[in-house]
């Protein structure tokens, strides 16, 4: 008996495109899907009212981030992070792995599991596997992630079939020391952008079984269409009933491509990140609000966006707040492109059920620059 | 014909506490009042709707940083600084002349007016009485300030003296060049800490005649002893008929003294800038939320308080947030100390009208510290 329950409501008629419900223990989500991240407890810049208001379904929390701080045992004994954060809606958390991979020098790697440093102090730490999965039970997410290895790219063959397959045997484990079974567990499938490593670890992972299949390993230097290579690959071995969610991805054109090749969730640091940097996303593009030719502009970010900030505040406005250094310009830049993030998902999700989700997509790059699908894109 | 009308609803009957109404153009206001402080058009890390749930009824934003960045042409030609900000209730502006009083050996002041750089690029600017009325018009503030002149302390009595002369005549400059009727004018009695000073100061710009009094230069390091000595002087000087402001005041404590002696309104960084810093407000005292002792605590910063805040995050959470460095650490922080302050002062209203205000005062400090007003207190 799964945590969850996955059911699809609808295929779209030219592609993979699949508008699906999932059902967790802190509710239901419809897919597609963006999951903001909330790294440590709490999406920068955001309340969780705020992120209901945008109509956020399920966050993610970053694994590693909570176990150095401010430790997961601490968050257990206060209610767990649904209850610490006061996110009472859908949250899943990653296995740590991929972020103990972006220590680099900081971590040495076995098969028992990774020993690393911390970022925060410099302290010595172990995960394994059975550890991971207990951080994460004691964190209490609906979702949860085997611990996997994500090798760097460009890497050789042989080193990512090694780590691919290694990825592998830890998955087996994280699903024996599971023990709550009010978590669902999701495998990852490795293998960098070796097409025949991606299948082998699809196939494994498969046939171990999870509740759901990620895929890991993206969005760490390759060009877009190698991406979606590798995605168009797995998303055809992945069992049609379970949700497909590609980790750490990405542009909205990633999304829009993910979805297409049938893949429904997704999660990236890009909109919050972004949004504190100046950089906001619109229907026609992107828009940088440092930019002075913005500093008399009264016009709102996007004005064919409905949201709060483009109701009520001018670019002018903006600018001098990112300019001021003002908090202000992380919420609302923020709020922004989250909105964003979160409206194409829900558009998406609107087309799949009218059956025209490819029209979405081709209308979708036409806004943008006036044409079809770039390079990277399916047509 | 004034741009604002007060009116005196109710007096405490053993003290010179007084519940009054002022009407603006943008909005009536309960007194006494405390202003939320929006530097750079924007109270940090709050939105107008997040001031507006905790009952804020009029905010101050500064002149000088306004000229600095990003210009008041600029902020009038997007409609003015309500437009600007996005906030639709009243504004009060400070005249520049404290801010550039606090830029010590970077300004230069004559008689004609004030010469000095800029905090931001070091460019050389002049502002002279006429030109901060210019400025104020341009922002289009519902109240705005008299250019002063505030000088240190402690200083030499020849000093404040010719000091606060000054400051009269530029008084007189003000309210002739001023142009709009929708603006009401507030005159800054001056005089440091000589109590004289202070009064030919108030008999002066009364004299002269203003739609309210300010007390500048108070809070500029001398004992909270003295201040509540110059403001008890003042006060018998000022006219019944008119709003009295402290600027830049203060502690919970100053403003319950201040409200004592027959004060109406206040503006302080205090409670925006500690929020930053972790340092909170509540009915017993101050807590720092750093302190390692809230670490595990799941009670909220203040059980007696009904903010969001304290209704939906423990100190656990809110401790984590600011020593991971979390935006939101600042914005809840913020929320609740602002929530302190204009509760603190809604309550004085409340008791004012009941007749009890000497009792709220009394209860005030005990609740605090087990006492009754400290040294500095009136009793």
């Amino acid at each position: 008996m799964s945590a969850i329950d996955f059911s699809i409501e609808k295929k779209d008629g030219s592609s993979r495109a699949r508008l699906g419900s999932l059902k967790t223990p802190h509710g239901s989500i419809a897919t597609p899907i963006f999951m903001p991240v909330g790294t440590q407890a709490t999406v920068k810049a955001m309340t969780p009212e705020e992120l209901r208001e945008i109509n956020t379904q399920i966050i993610l929390a970053n694994t590693y981030h909570l176990y150095i701080r401010p430790g997961h045992e601490l968050v257990e004994r206060l209610g767990g992070i649904h209850s610490f954060m006061n996110w009472r809606g859908p949250i899943l958390t990653d296995s740590g792995g991929f972020q103990v991979f972006s220590l680099g020098e900081l971590r040495k790697i076995k098969e028992e599991g990774v020993t690393f440093q911390s970022h925060v102090d410099g302290s010595y730490h172990f995960i394994s596997p059975e550890i991971s999965i207990a951080i994460q039970e004691a964190l209490g997410a609906d979702i949860i992630m085997c611990f996997d290895d994500c090798p760097p790219y460009p890497a050789e063959r042989e080193h990512v079939s090694k780590s691919m397959e290694m990825t592998t045997r830890w998955a087996r484990r994280c699903k024996e020391a599971k023990k709550r079974d009010d978590q669902a567990l999701f495998g990852i499938v490795q293998g960098g952008m070796y097409r025949d490593l991606r299948e082998r670890s699809a196939l494994d992972l498969c046939e171990t079984g999870f509740d759901g299949y990620a895929l890991g390993g993206l969005s760490v230097g390759e060009e877009s269409e190698l991406m979606y290579e590798v995605m168009d690959s797995c998303s055809a071995l992945l069992p049609e009933d379970k949700p497909r969610y590609v980790m750490g991805i990405g542009t909205p054109e990633d999304l829009i491509e993910a979805v297409y090749l049938g893949y429904d969730m997704f999660d990236c640091v890009m909109p919050t990140r972004n949004a504190r940097n100046g950089m906001l996303f619109t229907s026609f593009g992107r828009l940088n609000i440092r930019n002075a030719c913005h500093a008399e502009d009264p016009a709102p970010i996007d004005p064919d966006c409905g949201c709060y900030v483009c109701r009520n505040y001018s670019r002018a406005y903006l600018r001098h707040l990112f300019k001021a250094g003002e908090i202000l310009a992380s919420r609302l830049n923020t709020y922004h492109n989250l909105h964003y993030y979160l409206s194409l998902m829900e558009g998406a999700r609107k087309s799949i059920e009218e059956g025209r989700f490819s029209q979405y997509r081709q209308e979708f790059y036409q806004r943008r620059n006036g044409l079809g699908p770039g390079a990277g894109g399916f047509s």
